[in-house]
């Protein structure tokens, strides 16, 4: 092997450069040439990619976002998209590619694989939702983010006996709700994963009230509905008037922290490793708190349910 | 004067706390007793009011919210209600009295004036619209956080062509909008202050777009409209997809900038100084880059236009 | 079982709150008793022991420091000492005991339980030098304030062709030093479990320089020696100039990381379940990512090597 | 005037970026062709002189340091020197300057002024050291680092019962630890503007202690002192045991505050301004709380005396 390229694809996370910065770095310590796509799978069909240097990835650890930057890419789902992929990877010579991103991009990436690329694919989203692995890069990042507003929000919510209820990202995965709300202090936490009982949400709220607890807070993942409907329902139902914090994209930015840019980190050097040893089509991630490789594959399964334990303890201690 | 009292009152702002340290140990340095008033002029009402010592206020200058916590009180609109007050004042002889709020504060203390009570008012509130001051506490903490999360979008929307739409608070006065969109490098910034112009917007955003601009970000004061309303106007009108964060009450929360603590310990310190100084009814600010103390009257005139050069200024640093 | 307590003893961690609030929350919840007490094992001894409420460990999880204190507690290394405090125990009827700090207080622990005190240790330190646990509460959030610090300097460092030193602290153990220098992409680090050696510094240092890299940072664990004098034989033995930050003990400092609280609220509640089930002598930790138990003996052995994988890593990427 | 230049010399401070930014856009928007020179005095010199486009200072108006770097340059104090510099000027038909520094840089502009250069200075740097103008650009930011180190001290304080000196920049300039010590809720601060008196500041921690207060904070202008000496002072003197934190470096970088980018923002509009206006020789500042331009002599003239007052109501307020 004498090439690589590594693109990222898909919704951008904290710490997706830490990553690029590790596979590029470790590409060129074992030897390697390597190569930035940008624009993920639509740069790689019209061939923007770029000869990468040690100083390419220079001062970006710390940065938000991606340099790479990120895109859809309706037309590799075509046949003929993906045939005009292969030929720029034939045209650069690239003999292996690191994908950066979440299940979508790993999809793809299972495509090239089909068409003889070997791939190490590398989980990156705020989301935490990939199967295999422990931890997505930038799960911890947004994590912190939506902590501190939470605190922020306690802060004013102290001061007037109000319920608040903040929103946050995660269509199908709860993990983002569920620690924030835990870290956060929050009195309720709503989930996909869990079935929505609005009495038992109106319940806590009025015990913490009668108890003079001078705040209550609610986290809600997006994929149960939206902040401004559960205010409806609280007030329709049971007379509570809440305030709203929708924090949107904010949740996706910001400076990684440094546990992401650690991990991202091993991953990166460890998709590099996983290329050099001949593996033709695999995931990076951790498990038992311990860096691994596995084959791609078991990212399409199902994903091991969220440790709802976690809810309860959140539940107990938020009394 | 042997004895003077403190409340908040109003929307919390961040610096609050340190303006009620600033205002006890000032007065106790002064050789003054010094109660803390809690829960606004209901507490007021009802009496709860509590003698402060030095330690009372120990290890609070760095807290966001305010100790005293804040309350609406419909019942001090009412004679009965001031009355009530009144009768506590007269009971713990208390001689002069410290409000920290916004304008619907202030106008309380003006009925307390009314009835002999000398009061000097310390303007605190994140949207800087009180007349007669350059500052209000809370301001520049929130601005602080309405640009870090103007970071946290660019670095999200610089890998996906997108517009955004932040709404950030201000009812009726666009100063943190403007200085956020100033500070966050905003490509339009919309003000209650300034005629709504939608195709202006879309002009903006179209010439940044062909220009090749990786992303585009609208501040809108709530005032205005919702982010929400004005998604669907540029949906509708442009055929301008765009995303929206309502950052709503994260703004009044976190710990206050060390400008905000420094202000609001000279603020807090002069309103002691105002009261020994035996002037009746007066408010404290920032004039000419100085600490002054004006007539409480002054507060309730029209306030100088905000400076829209600013508002030039940062479209034209955002082209 | 009917009452337990908590103290917090040693060298405060951020999250140490966190911890208290679950052990409290999670002892109200199971129907028991709690009581806090202040400043360590001293105030054992003292008797400074206070019942708890639901409403005491109100509005603490996000903040740093202890709000039960902490203090060395020389008379506690005495069989007087300990003899008081076995009285105080007996005189409020405590029946189990949750000792939140480092392997010092650890120690104490062991001595109350061969007195006949059922103790739960939950490792609480920014070192993350405690044997059997991956993860000491305060670890995550140290490291990313010394990150945040490295982002700081490096900003500085590339407008200016300049090393830096910046000393962390670790006297025996390098995780903190580890982990910053991976994550803030520093050139070197320097720690107590590796031979330093000054000639491979000062070559990463000169051929960095010759790459045309703009600032070079060094990471070192004050268990190896101070900033000065490294400074001092950098300048001595190569005639390199650096600048020096000691960050002492704002590494302590700070609102606890999310995750410094969630594996504080898991390791508090579990500490409360594993007295519970009468175990007489425990430690909480996480091990293999899952939260766990295990006899506190093993504290008090040598604790598995450092991963020095780590290190290579780190200089693999900041070529 | 048909093309400037901008560059920016000696200290780096944040917020230099956001004043690129504004030179740069402003100038382009005023139909002026504009290039950079990177660093400083020496780029000029060597000719490092870059044509600037929109897209040159895009997303640059959060980031730390400066894009154009800074240097040192000796050469540029011989007549020589500047002599190359002109070659350099004429070379590149620059007909204006803007010098982004502090009052070093400011000299090397007034040098080039004399050589038929028209300038305009715009004042940065952390140390808020320059005649004229009530703030310079990065002095914010550098406050808020400072008392957010000091908020983290205080957490680890609070739990044992300890005083600290935590040194910050300021070689001739109180303006920092004044500021710092205010925000921060110092018991002490000593500036190079006010005699140090050991005696006192052992009276005031002894008399905190007395009173109970659980922590002592000292904030150190390195211009006096060394932490470390005053270290030895107070325990030599009085057997006061102190921890140290030399802030050092730190203190320069980190992301701009809110405020230093809207004054960098208006000062570097304003600069450009002042060229076009015909000026030959000036600074640009805030005055009033207005932004305004002088002449750039008023800088080498004295400055007026720090506020000392706010010293005085620190001490007031710590008590």
């Amino acid at each position: 092997m004498k090439k690589i390229a590594v693109l990222t694809s898909g919704g951008d996370a904290p710490g997706m450069n830490a990553a690029i910065r590790s596979v590029v770095r470790k590409a060129l310590f074992e030897g390697l040439e390597v190569s930035g796509v940008f624009n993920g799978y639509q740069g790689l069909i019209e061939g923007k990619i770029e000869q990468f240097q040690l100083g390419s990835v220079g001062d970006i650890i710390q940065r938000g976002g991606t340099i790479l930057r990120s895109a859809r890419c309706p037309e590799f789902m075509t046949e003929d998209g993906r045939a005009k992929a292969m030929e720029q990877i034939k045209l650069h010579a690239i003999e292996g590619l690191v994908v950066i991103g979440g299940d979508g991009s790993f999809k793809g990436a299972n495509e090239l694989v089909k068409l003889g690329v070997p791939c190490a694919c590398v989980p990156a989203t705020i989301d935490n939702d990939i199967t295999g692995t422990e931890f997505t890069i930038g799960f911890d990042t947004a994590l912190n983010t939506v902590v501190d507003v939470i605190d922020k929000i306690r802060d004013t919510a102290t001061s007037h006996e109000r319920s608040f209820i903040v929103e946050v990202m995660g269509r199908d995965a709860g993990d983002l709700a569920l620690w924030a709300g835990l870290g956060g202090g929050a009195e309720s936490i709503i989930l996909p994963e869990k079935p929505f009982n609005v009495d038992a949400i109106v319940n806590r709220l009025k015990s913490s009230t009668s108890r003079g607890k001078k705040h209550s807070i609610i986290v809600l993942a997006e994929g149960m509905m939206s902040a401004t409907q559960l205010a409806e329902i609280l007030k329709k139902e049971a007379g509570i008037e809440t305030r709203v914090s929708i924090l949107g994209h904010m949740q996706r930015g910001g400076s990684p922290s440094a546990r992401d840019r650690v991990i991202a980190s091993q991953y990166g050097a460890r998709a590099v490793e996983t290329l050099l040893s001949g593996k033709k089509s695999s995931a990076v991630g951790m498990r038992n708190h311990k860096v691994v490789d596995y084959n791609l594959e078991e990212v399409f399964t199902k994903r091991e349910k969220l440790d709802l334990s976690l809810v309860d303890l959140a539940e107990t201690l938020s009394i």
